[in-house]
């Protein structure tokens, strides 16, 4: 499952780029174009790459897989597999009010389903599961599900303040999630004790 | 050969999301017209992802690879590496009667090179196979097959039947093969017994 | 080494099925025209199928990784990575007899460069190198390197006829390496002894 | 770690392909057009040959993963994932300066991004790192780094010497780093004399 899940986020970071359009000179002026993109692609990039960092750090964590477990996956995948189809929507219409909104609602939606493969896989280790202890309540998760919900509705009204919810919950997922890190290295050194 | 397929079936399911035409402009009324190549989309999504998920378990079964079974497996490939070209005509064409027809019958050869494979593994594991016995006489592999060829001449009599069996046939396979899971459960259980 | 071939040899054989130019209509007289273009597309599948599973087999008798091996491998990979494109080129000019040159030329030079790694991966393994004793003089490969050359001219002058060759040496490889397959048993037969 | 960078690494050394333009016509006049588009891949190819072939032997001598690691790591697959970009603008306007200024400036981050990758890699390993003692000041890599550096200024005003600067540092790197091979040697030979 890790492979498999590893392998498509690979190829949706990567296609990404297949998307970005050229601009239509070769001056800097007409660079300047595909800034609009550019920054776009950073943004999803960023996105993606923090999914994978926290997912392989999860999976990591999975005692067995269930049936239940392989599908909370493939659901998690499939709202990544639309970032490339929103990403260029948004860039190639200047970051229009609906492209915005359409953006924020597929991370929302796949911050959903995140936490919905987390909450199946904490119940599947048992009721005194330790992954379930260190993530706690979860409410940075909680918290950035509820902004990007929170940035749909606001990029019909403002869109550049919706842009600025989703670019502040991206930075501050880039620092690793240290809970489940610290959860692993927890289990290594029960390993050793035990050896 | 695990990890061959699992590459394949990666991309292949990713890369369909490049042929996701965005919409002209950005309002919500033209993000409408991408509704049926978004419907299209999951629908081969959900398709990949069965195959992913049956085909997983169905490899973890095999004793020894043979080369017969690497050419069942690479036509199994050949096919569902059709699905995003007959994906991308079908929406693109409104569901147009032929273009369902074709997706079908893509379908439809899929099914019976996963079903050639099955049988090339299972002999393969000799005459009294538990794998063979699990599987059965595969009825429900059987019936997607014969489901999917019915499909074919019907999308050009009634292309919304032809849909709606295509789709009931896809959601009927979102359990996955416990048949098969057993079977490995029951392996593993063998395993411990004998240590 | 053998993951990033696989990895590439996989996304090769996939991103193929993006160039399938869509009929431009619904009709099954307009998919009809798509018919060299899907010709195309399973000879090439078929070529990239067969570089992949012999190439599985090859490097499973590689002792050591050297330098030498990894650019001899990139070598082989690039000449690979040009099949979408002469695929392409050759299947949207309706077989012209310059794109058949040009698909044969690269096939050659694929040929070319599998044999070499080839050579290098026997050097390495020693005087005594049974993989070497295995592949003898390698008529079979020799032979279809040599065919592929002829192609090339060929094509200039009967193009079907040299579209018929390089056929005929697909099919031929169409069967396993059972040399190699054998030499890989015979190994493990060797293993077994040794405990 | 490794496996998501040589997925990513596998990818972008493919999808370039799907930007070789094919030319209009079917004659080899027309195909000469093609040329500078083949020169940009082969360029792009090799380099990402390069980081692939340097980039396994690092991580091979990494004794644990830090969070850190992992995003030096992605800062340098993003730089990486611009080559198919600037590769296909430059080649479509026919190498001129500005596009082969931004191509160098490309190169140079990914560069620097490798050379950060590497400095933390090495600082995790302690004071006493022998895989720092062996990449010593490390002198082929800033010159490199230094090199591209050069070539986007140079570009602007002779833009191909800015493009003889690029190659020579592509070729001078061909020879994979017997630094660090070395050292995995010697890791190897002292784990066999500590058994």
């Amino acid at each position: 499952m890790e492979a498999f899940s590893d392998g498509v986020i690979a190829i949706l970071i990567t296609i990404m780029v297949l998307q970005l359009r050229q601009p239509h000179g070769s001056s800097f002026a007409q660079l300047r174009t595909s800034f609009p993109s550019l920054l776009a692609y950073v943004l999803s990039f960023v996105n993606i790459a923090i999914y994978w960092n926290n997912h392989h750090h999860l999976l990591k964590a999975i005692p067995m897989v269930t049936g239940a477990m392989l599908w909370a996956n493939l659901n998690l995948l499939f709202w990544l597999s639309l970032f490339p189809f929103t990403t260029a929507w948004m860039s190639e219409n200047g970051f229009a009010a609906t492209t915005v909104a359409v953006y924020g609602l597929v991370l929302a939606l796949a911050a959903l389903a995140y936490f919905i493969l987390q909450v199946i896989i904490v119940r599947a280790d048992g009721p005194d599961s330790r992954l379930g202890r260190v993530l706690g309540r979860d409410l940075k998760g909680k918290l950035s599900f509820a902004s990007f919900v929170v940035s749909v509705p606001l990029a019909l009204v403002w869109r550049w303040a919706s842009i600025a919810v989703i670019i502040a919950v991206s930075v501050s997922w880039l620092i690793p999630d240290r809970r489940v890190e610290f959860y692993i290295r927890s289990i290594a050194r029960d390993h050793d004790t035990d050896r």
